[in-house]
């Protein structure tokens, strides 16, 4: 069920219909969904109590769809050197002349700079393996500590876990780490499952400062989420958990914090502050994964309470922090990130413009699974791509940006937003201007209709959608003036701008620059460079210089909190203007 | 019930009086009671199996006595400086110019050379503590790590635990640490229960060896021990157990092997490889030790494998390390462990001493607890002294040395250690005389009569607790003189004659002179120190400076196998004469 405002009522995105067993509407109900449509039978899965025996017909737009989900991104190749590697050893036999205990006869065959281990069930199965495998051993080395020994030579089965959490999606990349390069083996990605809970991280910031169990229930939930994703990896890659000795993972600050399960206390309100911002490095059985018990997990670090680890491997993987010219990254996730570019000097900054890209706050917006309507062109008739050739259920960001950026063009929305009357757009061809009709909600435009032939009901584009369109592309076009001034520089001065994320993946360009989404640069000059986080968490578990790197990007990153700064809003009304940026 | 054998049906110290519904005696019982005592309903309680509803009697002498044991040893003050500390915070408040992270501002108030928490709930109670206090907190630091935060200025209560784990028995000293200088501030001690699974380290080495499970059993056996000793200290000091934030231990080999549930599989056997020996440092509670969960327990480090961390302990408190002059110290534990030294150069070996003093292999053997003939004198009469001035019940360490010795003195036992008949020693007072009595075990020496007013059996010294106590004095001396040669010394040369352990503080040294169990050094060169294990291990606790000086001890003393070494059963063959030594 889906659920983007975390059962507040607000949303709309769950509803069911019901006849009977059920109690009255609530406030939130009868406000969202008005008397008539309540009449029907419909109602609100999260409000409605259930008072007896019901029954409940749940349509397919309030189901969790099949998602597609973008997981490739741009490739880097880095010396590997990852943070946990094995050694195969060959030990001297115990004899009068040489009494050297167990492990010293281990650590020295090691040679100097590894430390013994740390943990108790390291040292309690090190005799035995060291002498069921006589004395042919493979010891597992992360950092500079031993972790475990295991029999024999085993160097081939050393494997690691890149993972991407985002607030709306979860990608988990398993990688070879023996070997020449690192190379990954197996990707697998879901929904988060946090989402349960609430689709934006201020509702999940919100109820994880309620309780220790909420708080609990939402680490578990990620968790669980990252189980079903390594079950589904290693049967894949046909290997055992236990072969798998590190994970790398990214996210923004507060998918870290509910990562770890640590209170994100001090970030749901002024001044926004996280409970810890560096790179952590903790104990995968601690967090309750399911790979080998000694298995480390490397928390990349954040830049500020908003801009993220996410952030921090987008700028790894695209190289920002090393820059000579004048490059821009924008990941349009859930959140919106920016990073500003020059010699080195890093800004970024986040906007809360994601929500409407992925549909959360669009009356039919939903993500891009089956049945998402991703491209809209408008010519006599109206004619939309829905994703999996299915009916159309509602709107996914692409498709959002196409349909405001097509209505402008042929005049049913003003450059301020407006979607006109049917009167005021005289030159409209008939089968478009029909579509432009007016009830209790006001102006609506109509995409699709069940008279083309769809099962469903209609999917619309209301005036309230086309405010939020500009409400999102606003912040992230202000954002971006606003930092790019910190360098003394303007947007038509970036020599690269990186569209990183599904949205800037699948989003088309000549909408984005026709609705001022990204300012009007040459073609050439823009770049999707896909998951670009997820590459960053790969490149953290192949190499511990990129740690380091992603560690010293983290705290050289100027963190730029936009509200706060004199003239934004400025900025921001000029931005909402749905054309071509700069004017 | 006492089981010095470990069930094994030898020492015959569990007998217990069954009338009926018990199976028929076993071979082991047959050999031990004789058709006599078991026609009268003797039986052992380790061998005896239950066929129905059975009465039994336990006389006194099988169950364990409350016992004697001597905490206090050599005092050495070093500078305070407790591996784990407090740093008092107080935090600058978040701010809007100030967004920090929670943790960021500790560690920055911290200063350098801290690191942040590894473990999991550490950062997950930081935010929480820094919040609820105000932003005045206090950080516990282990090493170089922070591993906790606590509210308000909590520096006074900061507490460490310092347990010297003997194969019979546990001591622990709870210490406060905050301050100018580390303070006993309660001591309590115990049996060590892994005895009843066997009194001696073969034994339970052979146990630990024989499954996972038991191994299970011996160690968690000695974490209740230790467990119920922090529970009186805390009780007597009343402060909470999540106070004591380090604990350092010493024990022998076999004893740091069980405490952390390592099999001690290559100590059972030729070679006598210990599974580690260096220093180890793990969290308490992962062994199930019941003080703060992030405390750490520093393990001290071992010689090889019978020459332990309590010797080491024993050095330290010692200072043999650094002696000029030719240094000895011998500590009578269950083993026998000698170390001599001079100018920096050190060497020590272990014997099989112990069980014989502390009772084991004697047949009337016992600890020194209530009922235990602790001193022997033979005029015209025999004057025994028994502990808690109670009916005598058997012989402990410093009684049978006493006892030999007078008998030695008198003539009633050779110095080849033959005890004679009455007729071969006319001159023996007549009431001394008619002590020496003959059955068909041989000849015995009776040390109390029950006629002399006493309840219960008589104690006799036998024939062969003369061998064994020969046996005994015989390997730590010659032991001892093996070791000198190493150094080119011979046992006069000794400046310094250290006893250590109960038995050294309890025995008399002019019968130790008089049977050779040490030599013949003027009585101003010998020193008993007391319990200088455990001193170690408070010196270890206190300072990381004596940490270092623990493992730099280790790696320097040389470990020395006796029975390996050309000569020794020669030197031992005259070491067991009874008379002072050397001739």
């Amino acid at each position: 069920m889906q659920a983007p405002c975390g059962g507040e009522g607000q949303c709309g995105k769950c509803l069911v219909k019901v006849r009977e067993g059920v109690e009255e509407p609530t406030a939130a109900e009868r406000e969202l969904l008005g008397e008539a449509r309540l009449a029907e039978g419909w109602r609100l899965a999260c409000q409605a109590r259930v008072a007896g025996e019901a029954t409940v017909e749940v349509p397919a737009s309030s189901l969790v769809a099949e998602h597609r989900i973008m997981s490739e991104g741009v490739a880097r190749e880095v010396p590997p050197e990852p943070n946990v590697r094995k050694v195969a050893l060959r030990l001297a036999r115990p004899s009068v002349d040489d009494p050297r205990a167990d492990l010293n006869r281990v650590m020295e065959a090691l040679g100097g700079g590894v430390r013994p281990p740390r943990r108790v069930p390291a040292l309690r199965s090190a005799p035995g393996v060291v002498r069921a495998s006589g004395f042919q051993v493979t010891a597992v080395v992360a950092g500079d500590r031993l972790v475990a020994l295991e029999q024999g030579d085993t160097r081939g089965e050393l494997y690691g876990l890149a993972v991407d959490i985002g607030t709306t999606t979860v990608v988990a990349y398993l990688c070879h780490l023996a070997g020449a390069g690192v190379k990954v083996v197996e990707v697998a990605s879901d929904l988060n499952s946090q989402a349960q809970f609430g689709d934006d991280v201020i509702s999940r910031i919100g109820m994880a400062n309620t309780s220790e169990k909420a708080l609990a229930e939402l680490q578990h939930a990620v968790v669980e989420v990252i189980n079903d994703l390594i079950e589904r990896v290693i049967q894949e890659a046909g290997i055992r958990a236990e072969a798998i000795y590190e994970i790398a993972v990214v996210g923004n600050t507060c998918m870290s914090h509910l990562f770890l399960g640590v209170p994100p206390a001090g970030l749901g309100s002024v001044p926004f502050v996280p409970s810890f911002r560096g790179a952590q490095y903790v104990r995968a059985a601690e967090l309750g994964i399911k790979v080998n018990p000694e298995a480390g997990v490397y928390v990349t670090p954040n830049i500020g309470g908003f801009v993220g680890a996410d952030t921090v491997g987008v700028i790894l993987a695209s190289e920002l922090d090393v820059s000579d010219g004048l490059r821009v990254a924008v990941d349009i996730g859930t959140n919106g990130e920016i990073v500003v570019a020059r010699e080195g000097e890093l800004y970024a900054c986040s906007t809360a413009a994601g929500p409407a890209f992925e549909g959360a706050k669009i009356s039919q917006g939903m993500r891009a699974a089956v049945g998402a309507i991703d491209s809209v062109e408008i010519g006599e008739e109206v004619r939309c791509h829905v994703i999996g050739e299915a009916s159309p259920q509602g709107l996914c960001g692409s498709g959002l940006v196409d349909a405001v950026a097509e209505l402008v063009r042929v005049g049913a929305v003003t450059e301020a937003g407006r979607m006109v009357r049917r009167e005021e757009a005289p030159g409209l061809p008939e089968k478009v201007a029909r579509r432009l009709i007016e009830n209790e909600n006001g102006i609506e435009f109509v995409l699709a209709w069940p008279e083309e032939g769809y099962a469903g009901e209609a999917v619309k584009l209301t005036a309230r959608d086309v405010r939020e369109t500009q409400l999102a592309k606003g912040a992230i076009y202000a954002g971006m003036e606003l930092m790019l001034e910190e360098l003394g520089a303007e947007p038509l001065d970036i020599q690269e701008l990186l569209l990183a994320g599904a949205f800037g993946n699948y989003i088309k360009r000549e909408s984005a620059l026709a609705i001022g989404l990204i300012p009007s640069l040459p073609v050439e000059r823009i770049r999707s460079v896909g998951n670009a986080a997820g590459v960053g968490a790969r490149l953290v578990l192949s190499s511990v210089a990129e740690r380091r790197r992603a560690e010293e990007i983290a705290r050289r990153v100027k963190h730029v909190t936009l509200s706060e700064r004199e003239g934004f809003y400025d900025r921001f009304a000029d931005a909402m203007m749905l054309r071509p940026l700069p004017v």
